[in-house]
């Protein structure tokens, strides 16, 4: 057995996608990827950042936080430390990246989706399971637009999710819960659209570099979680 | 009707209480007031802070936090304001004085629990459901505590619990939801032991000052809806 | 006898009251309660904050400070700290609702006062102090406003004092020093209007909780050197 | 008449030393010049900054501030701007030169005196003021020392004083007003020691440059003005 | 045409790397590729981050960061902003993470490398350059350590360089510049060791989603100009 | 000898002043004073700060900073210690004003001049090397201006320049480097015109305070290097 809990080497962790977990949010979204469980909200702001401003263009702007109490350890507020986490930065603006990739921003009109991230508690792939529900509580935001007829035509290109993959033991496996995370050689994760193209792939070598073959053999990987993924946010929607 | 939720002037909004809605905190309590959610945490931490350092005495520290899609309108991060809520300033320092004042911080030894109130869901009340919550959370992290041996004794002393009440169009009601806070003429927080004693009262003429004979009743009012509070954490922690 | 100054249970310490202390401001009082020492002021700004623009009322704003050297041990300034103490915002908070609750702010006209309670040296009841002071700074600001014809009609409703009570050694006391204050098992504040309407109470069992029963004795013993208090305003005040 | 208050081009403005104005520091002083009034308090601890740690050495650390009523527009206070004000930077920095300029600091053991200057009113001439009242204050902390017997030998070697002078209206002027010194051409501050030394000079050309000529001439009016603010240091002190 | 310079699609820009080009860091490496420049330095420091103290290995940690007048339009400094900006956080993670994966750390005991990457000029690429250049500087400071025989084995087990490669206008093209930058519809940044391995792959669908065969094409064009980049390493360190 | 790199007492480092060196500031000068290197770069932006806006006049604004690796010590960025150093301020500070007082403000229109003097490398006199070299990088900004025709009349009124004198083992030297620098028992820094007019003074005892004739001594020798360096910003500028 290669993996600690029992899973095979391409098997995604158990994933449940509950949409309308709060009342506030036009989009609220609890995705649980195992024990990693990341409350996604989408809330809509009529107006848009400077630089969009008169353009007639929207946007979609994430943020991404993690409760103090979600690992073992527990986490002291950013806000105490009169910084944001290098972390919490570069997993924010891949959010931010991957949303905007599968939305047609002029059709979304002058207004922003705020797009929150909180990680409930985790146990590794937190900014996958991220990406993948925040792009549920993405549609129900817009729906709540096209409801009201704020919108004309539907923005939506595609779906969007993303997966991590790694070297572990030097084993190819899908979906890193948090002790094979730390102690993985490499280490990618991929987001994808639901047409099969690539949003951002980011693999590092964190034990050892990696050949361009067991990159291949990553992206597989991935993309077979991927498919699963795809196919669980229909569900949750209803598509 | 005097309540816009059909609820009796003396009559408390649905409680929930779920003991171990996380997985790594000691202690992990959801609790659900109406629309009103918070997620109290208690973890444990085997230091103190330097005042008590070589005292032989604990230390409860409260943290207190709002996601952004909380309320209708979103709120923006402590963290991207670089500076900390005043509310959640006063907020914070209530819940830990509340806490420390039923445990007896000798017993606890030369560790502190931090407990982190963070609010998922915002109708009103979010400081008395933090308080409530938080002592459940409190005795599951004592009671793990008491099983790996590291107290010898038990040190609560009491239970703690917390209610508002307030002078809405000139009626005395229990347990304000948000509209009612808003508007409310004078504004109260009442936390209590099981035991009937006060621990802090904070009286406030929003509108206009009270009298009182306007106190006295207001008191009466919480010290009901107490009495409640008290069996609900008593059912939840099966006691 | 049972207080370290010779004072009885129910005896204010010594107040001094000196209107017009700087030069700049509308309002300046310097206000001593035994060894404690504010400077109180009260500027004109003629707008208001953002919520309150193009409403025709104004705002009373109140700020709160110490002296790096009003205690025995030096004080770090804030700013180098790079966060406000949070005592420090408790307080500022009610100093600033306590007087918003006598002036009748649509009578103000759309301007801020602003009100800087500014500790020279701390003995205790600094909080007190600066209300029952600022109280007086802000009758001389708003005269100043009529008599230069910017406000037509009177808007202070009644006057406004606070003191602190707190029961030390099982007695019940009035006007806490640093010393009693730091060790009363029970500590509370109270504001109330020269009507005798409570604008605000703050109490809290520091080392065990209370009794309503004590809380009653509490209040008296408040109203008590609240009656003297207004006496000393309206002296200062040459009403 | 060349100045509105009616002084004499060489003419100091009133000055009042006050010393022991508050209790808790080892040294307090209050001093006024003129409309400019400043507290200025040494309180003594008993560790030095990290580079001087084991040296045997002492350290004077100053620091300067200004109430936000002491002008007669409200100054923001730096804590709410999140950073300290440039001018109070570098006039923090004069004042801790000048004293420790003064001071054996060998003599004063591995102790730091705190000296902090906070403006309660300004005029003009804050810096300068600081300095002088500052120079009484250390005086008393030092003083406090010897009687404990914690510093065996007088560590102090001259007293320091400074005053400003400048060319307004084509007029060299001692000790500059607010008005004076905002449209001063030229503006110069001198500290000295009494022995007719100086410790620093500073002079700019704030309107123009200046000729030699021009600076020979401000010094000696400052050294004028300087000869009679030692007098005023040795009277406050009774030496 | 397909480059507003002239270059092919598979043309590095002009590289110039000159070692020693300041005298106090023990590595100092001016690298220019076109009209980028970034200054890089390395520096020892002889003590670790806390999670290595005591485990006798080392570290490398990078910053990264642009002068105000590097581009076209002024940048306000992070120092300014009170906070750092959340490109220059991704980078210069990146930065130390593919030093450290071409360092034996435990060769290296407990010292830190600090390794800083300041943008002279940018033009693009800033990044990929910063990478490339720190590498020679890490070589300049592991040789000075090893001169003064303070580390006893190369710890250095291959070379490491960054290039970016992207799709604009349809063309994919190696080594973008600024203009190609903004523009491109996919950006990619590779790192690798000169043994060929990938330490590092970011792929940006920042216009449209890539399609693998893409990324194939991307990654082959980024190979070839990594194989110069290497050849002028080893030139300007004379190996 | 009397120094340790052997100039005479009077002698200035060699100085190197490279214009246009980097390629988008409209201004950007390189000045070497010995090991001393400072980049100076001078950018338009076409907005004035708030308190000139619709004066019809213009601003020229200064910063200042230093690379990490410009010493011997790494030095830490402001940006990771959230404040800026005291001594960046005072230097930034002194070089805004120079520069001011020598161009007419009035006749460069409603625009502001950014002048950012980056400290490359740093052997003492980075103050007066920023000075110095600024002042180049002004006129190319200004000549920019007066080629595009956004300004009619050229508003320099003189060359200004900056350099260091001060007393190291009782012997007055001008141009100290950083070893003389750190040990001088005083230390002036002298800022002047072209015409041979004091902009600036600054005179500290930095070990023991110093009479009016050593200051007399001091002012001559600084004059006496002026002199050349205003020879040489003459043929940097080819005038």
């Amino acid at each position: 057995m290669i993996r600690h809990d029992g899973r095979a080497a391409d098997q995604l962790r158990e994933v449940k996608i509950v949409r309308q977990y709060t009342r506030y949010a036009q989009g609220s979204v609890l995705i649980q990827t195992g024990n990693t469980t990341v409350l996604c909200t989408a809330m809509i702001e009529d107006k848009v950042p400077p630089f969009l401003r008169g353009s007639g263009k929207g946007w979609i702007s994430a943020e991404d936080d993690m409760l103090p109490s979600a690992n073992a350890h527990r986490r002291i507020r950013d806000r105490n430390k009169n910084k944001i986490d290098g972390r919490t930065m570069v997993i924010q603006r891949l959010i931010g990246r991957s949303l905007r990739s599968v939305v047609d921003l002029t059709k979304l009109g002058e207004r922003t989706l705020w797009v929150d991230c909180d990680v409930i508690q985790a146990d590794g792939g937190t900014r996958s399971a991220s990406i993948t529900g925040a792009y549920v509580a993405v549609v129900d935001a817009i729906q709540f637009l096209m409801d009201r007829g704020s919108i004309k035509e539907w923005p939506i290109k595609a779906a969007v999710a993303a997966t991590s993959v790694g070297i572990f033991n030097e084993n190819s496996l899908l979906d890193l819960c948090y002790v094979e995370d730390v102690e993985a050689a490499v280490d990618m994760n991929i987001v994808m659209t639901s047409g099969g193209e690539i949003v951002e792939i980011q693999g590092t070598g964190e034990e050892r570099p990696f050949t361009e073959g067991e990159m291949q053999e990553l992206i597989a990987l991935g993309k077979k979680g991927l498919q699963q993924l795809f196919q669980m946010q229909k569900e949750a929607l209803n598509q």
